[in-house]
């Protein structure tokens, strides 16, 4: 039997369409696995975005999944997780030297729920530090002197560069959101504890959130629907929105020239599409948000990583040290006054967008920033973490560095599949980016 | 030099009066665990509270710091830590054959902030499995036929029969009020994320709190200040409330009589003290919170404890499976409209609370039920717990099996040091139970 086209390029096909291969049997798990592997080994030494593979161990899930019944809708698709997320058959590092060949003794709730629906474990991607900001090793898949973006970085550059379809990270700060934006990926971070967090390392217990990298909207949402159950991925189909909002603040002013006019951009698409695109202004309280972010950050973390603090302080960096004593240092009515106010704009935030159906504003400052030092800033995305709103953001533009630019879309509370539906529509009706999507 | 009084009844001091002795170098914390030691070693075999107990390695946390210089406000105390959380230096077991000889790779971050307070960790104590209602071994200090409560059972047993002054526990339902109130101490609930979660065997995100047992309301706070940081403890006096909500509702009428009795004597105490005692009814809709507890509990279990459920479903009691399958065939519909509710009441509750100081309601059903086989119904606890607001209970009355009864004092959320305060007054206000406090 002659190969299809598909099956020579295993490796470029995202989740759904792979998943209906693999579901009619028309290709092993182990091929996918095998080309997906090849891909790996032909670029990690840029890319650097493993911090374990073991491509035996992938291969015999992918063996034992062939073998065996159908399993649920991720059967036989790879996934790569966030070394900050535990794997029971997998080092699990959390970016850190102090878990050098660390072992947890379970899988993490997402990571097992992939597994339930199918799913092959492909490896672990590389971490900042405890998923703060101290940088891992992995380069930007278009330009390996620029930042993949942070802390998933392994993740979004896994995905971005053909290496699995699909990938899980979290987001404490702007950790899915920005490096999805940076790599021209399609991120997802749902509302606060819509994907399990057991066996996530915890960082900010008020901010932490699982989310997800895809290369379209629809294999994020197909994702998402296996792992959390809260919704059932049939009844995401594109819908039209009627209403958008074009939302610049609070950081609009730290925003770069053409991070701003990929977001008009945007705007004047959907408005020629016959959209409302109206102005959206946060209130004046909101500008406070992402300081009560790193309060609420900072009061947490010292007390997260109280134990790696007491026990291995000479192994953190001066940098999350810092944090870690601003958050020790914190006065007990600062921390309380940030979470009060998070809860105020909570409950504001849900009425001002029961105007729209949905947000529309930038993903992060612009482009990747040159070098691997830092992963760049999380201004972007710190109010909506607090706010605890799903976010999806969307490649949209390219910058004058010929990197990626997104949009961040955002919705109410809860309503992720209501996001995914009108996502799935801005998706086809904005500009493609082709070539973000051959990357070579 | 002759040993004071209170050297020779080291085990029987609170946890404020021997962390004066101890700042104050008049007594060592090694002649402090050696002392509860003893008593372990006397009574382990009749009331068996500890899954994990190495007397060798208490007394070398002990003698280290006495060696070194003064630690914090917990300087050479003794903490037991429910079999729930994680400890570096010490097996983590979760109440479950699973993970027979676990050894984590961190100290939860409770457990961290404990030891950066100076405490001595003296051991693990047992838990149901993963905290949720299989029972494990111990037994209640007053009557061996009585079940101590749960899931936090050995911490309540421990505390109870003056093993140590305190110790830590987890509710997800009812399991540190309905055990405190059960064996007779004081036990505290806080706000929902008061006390920090890493490292906590994650069992309901919505749900999960980490709480205190200790055998005075003084010593609760004393704890909760040092370990949380969430406030001072030098702001917390007794303070007399004004207006005080009695509450019979939502499951006033599944209260045994002699429970209703130890309510309405302590109302009409408080009356006699000249307080408002006013009647205070939760609207209808709180009549749905403790079934969309239920929801809420087993959707999320059935995610975070999905590892076990896929690796060791042998392993697992009957009574678990059936919780998990119930969260794996819970609609998503079902369970939005739980959390829904959920955020709606908590909306509601704290309107409600800001009419009286404080409410008082019953902290379980009555006395500890006879037998081990269950540790009882968390009926009056799971709409507080969904709710998130703070709940300490007091014991203070004796049932006709001659086991203690407690009532239950709630707050509003995040006024945890309010709700203290009004505990102290109301503790030194009511009959005292001073033949709980005299375990022999």
């Amino acid at each position: 039997m002659m190969p299809s086209l598909r099956q020579l390029v295993l490796h470029r096909l995202g989740a759904r369409v792979l998943a209906d291969e693999l579901a009619a049997r028309r290709v092993t798990s182990e091929a996918v696995i095998r080309d997906c592997l090849e891909r790996i080994a032909s670029r990690e030494e840029t890319v650097r975005a493993w911090s374990f593979l073991d491509p035996e161990l992938a291969i015999r899930q992918a063996q034992d999944i062939d073998r065996g019944p159908y399993r649920g809708t991720l059967h036989g698709v790879p996934v790569a997780i966030k070394d900050i997320i535990d794997t029971y058959d997998m080092p699990t590092e959390y970016g850190s030297s102090i878990y050098a060949g660390f072992r947890p003794g379970a899988d993490a709730g997402c990571v097992a729920m992939s597994r339930s629906a199918g799913a092959v474990i492909m490896g672990k991607t590389v971490t900042t530090e405890f998923a703060a900001s101290h940088p891992g090793k992995t380069t930007h898949p278009l330009n390996p002197n620029h930042t993949p973006g942070g802390s998933s970085s392994g993740s979004a550059a896994s995905v971005a560069d053909f290496m699995v379809p699909l990938a899980l990270g979290t987001q404490t700060g702007g950790s899915v959101i920005r490096p999805a934006s940076f790599c021209g990926i399609v991120g997802f971070k749902p509302s606060f504890g819509f994907i399990n967090r057991s066996g996530v390392k915890q960082i900010s217990d008020s901010l932490d959130t699982v989310g997800i990298f895809a290369r379209s909207v629809a294999d994020c949402a197909f994702f998402l629907s296996a792992i959390s159950g809260a919704f059932d991925y049939r009844e995401i189909d594109a819908r039209r929105p009627v209403r958008v909002g074009l939302c610049e603040t609070p950081s609009g002013e730290q925003a770069s020239a053409e991070s701003r006019a990929a977001l008009h951009q945007a705007a004047d698409a959907l408005r020629a599409d016959g959209l409302a695109v109206v102005e959206f202004r946060l209130p004046e309280p909101f500008a406070r948000l992402p300081d009560a972010h790193h309060t609420v950050d900072y009061f947490e973390m010292a007390r997260s990583l109280q134990h790696e603090y007491r026990k291995h302080r000479e192994r953190l960096s001066p940098a999350l040290l810092s944090r870690i004593q601003r958050g020790l240092d914190c006065r007990p009515v600062e921390y309380e006054s940030a979470l009060k106010l998070a809860d105020e704009c909570r409950d504001t935030i849900d009425a001002l967008l029961s105007s729209v159906d949905l947000v529309i504003t930038p993903s992060a400052a612009g482009e990747a920033p040159a070098g691997l030092a830092s992963t760049g800033s999380s201004t972007f995305n710190r109010t909506w973490t607090l706010l605890g709103v799903p976010c999806l953001t969307l490649p949209v533009a390219r910058g004058t560095q010929n990197l990626p630019i997104g949009i961040q879309l955002i919705g109410r509370s809860r309503r992720d599949a209501q996001l995914l539906c009108a996502g799935l529509w801005i998706e086809r009706a904005l500009p493609q980016l082709a070539d973000c999507k051959e990357i070579a």
